[in-house]
């Protein structure tokens, strides 16, 4: 796990975090970090994930599992009592996917890894607009955050928090990613399916329309009678 | 692991965190949070943590464990290739014991669980003076990242992260859970020994003196010849 890297990014295995992770290859060496936390699509995340990074040729590659996150509750991606929510994307307040000050966690890992590797940067795939609604993924949080790292961490004056997609609208990422030529086909976002993605969960709703504002098809495959 | 508690407070089994605890305990109902990370003396901490929140019959309690921490590396408390210092605790720079970034990991994680059981507080027994030269124990990084949760988190206005020692000496932390009656017997802080303390890490060390400055023996026992 030692030696030097550019950058730890955060791969998700999802839509999101496979174009940060292009951008991020793009800018030099980059190590990729995944955490899965006992959420529902956790083996179809992980599997996405080793694809994505295979597909880079990433040598400083690492899972992590807090399943302590799914212990404490109180998401429905974590709690299958919690329904995952399939009627639509409008809405005003904080959905019940979102996983208790999960950014916060995921991306204090990242840093204690930076740290170790010597990285300058740890990217992640956060999406403001047009998006989740969830309170640690917006901007705002990310600013206090790195301030917080730069004040912490042994080496925080040197390591940066990289939002690359935070200002983006979800049909943007999709552009930058065909741009980039990322492997759409190998990542994975939905919430709720594992061998077709369902197509109603919030995020293969985003990520659908996104792919139609484009005027391409998303590869991955979709359960039957989904509205590509 | 529902339901409410006032604070959630961490407890590592270290004399720090035990007085924290007592102050905490004194506020309200208190859900206790026990972090292992693959550190040379989890087991015995883990021990300790047990013995406490029995001594003050802690309802809500959580015992997690992140080895990926230990996977990382670049802790002299992790990694048995990087020895712990004996030889004094006079320094400048951040000592080998440092786990990288490891109060932002347990902050975060505290911070998930209060939103769960919608506690107000996080307590945690970082020291700034008098003690370890640790970056992430000074007041600067809690107040910042006391920030980042109040805008990252879903009930972050309502979280407040409590640090009622660090501006104490550690002659007043002893002195002030000996006026608690914390269960000093309970506790543990050596970074080496698991059946008695070693007595000459840092950590040892900083506890000896704090007891001797009191003029009171310290009750956990010490390696043979061992100055009180």
């Amino acid at each position: 796990m030692k030696g030097r890297a550019r950058s730890v990014v955060l791969v998700s295995g999802g839509m999101d975090s496979l174009v940060t992770a292009a951008l991020a290859v793009r800018e030099g060496e980059a190590a990729f970090l995944h955490v899965s936390y006992g959420q529902r699509t956790e083996t179809r995340e992980r599997r996405a994930f080793r694809a994505i990074a295979d597909h880079y040729r990433i040598e400083k590659r690492l899972e992590v599992s807090f399943p302590a996150l799914k212990a404490i509750g109180g998401s429905a991606l974590t709690d299958p009592s919690i329904p995952i929510r399939t009627g639509g994307i409008d809405r005003a307040s904080v959905p019940a996917s979102y996983v208790p000050f999960r950014n916060g966690l995921l991306v204090s890992f990242a840093v204690s890894w930076a740290e170790v590797l010597h990285a300058a940067s740890v990217y992640i795939g956060a999406v403001e607009e047009d998006s989740s609604g969830y309170p640690d993924c917006r901007q705002a949080f990310f600013d206090a955050f790195g301030e917080a790292v730069r004040i912490g961490a042994a080496r925080g004056e040197s390591i940066r928090i990289v939002t690359p997609l935070i200002r983006k609208s979800k049909r943007e990422i999709v552009r930058l990613g065909l741009d980039l030529g990322a492997p759409f086909s190998l990542s994975w976002s939905c919430y709720v399916g594992e061998e077709t993605a369902c197509g109603v969960c919030d995020s293969c709703r985003l990520r659908l329309r996104a792919f139609r504002e484009n005027g391409v098809p998303d590869p991955i495959p979709y359960a039957p009678g989904t509205e590509g």
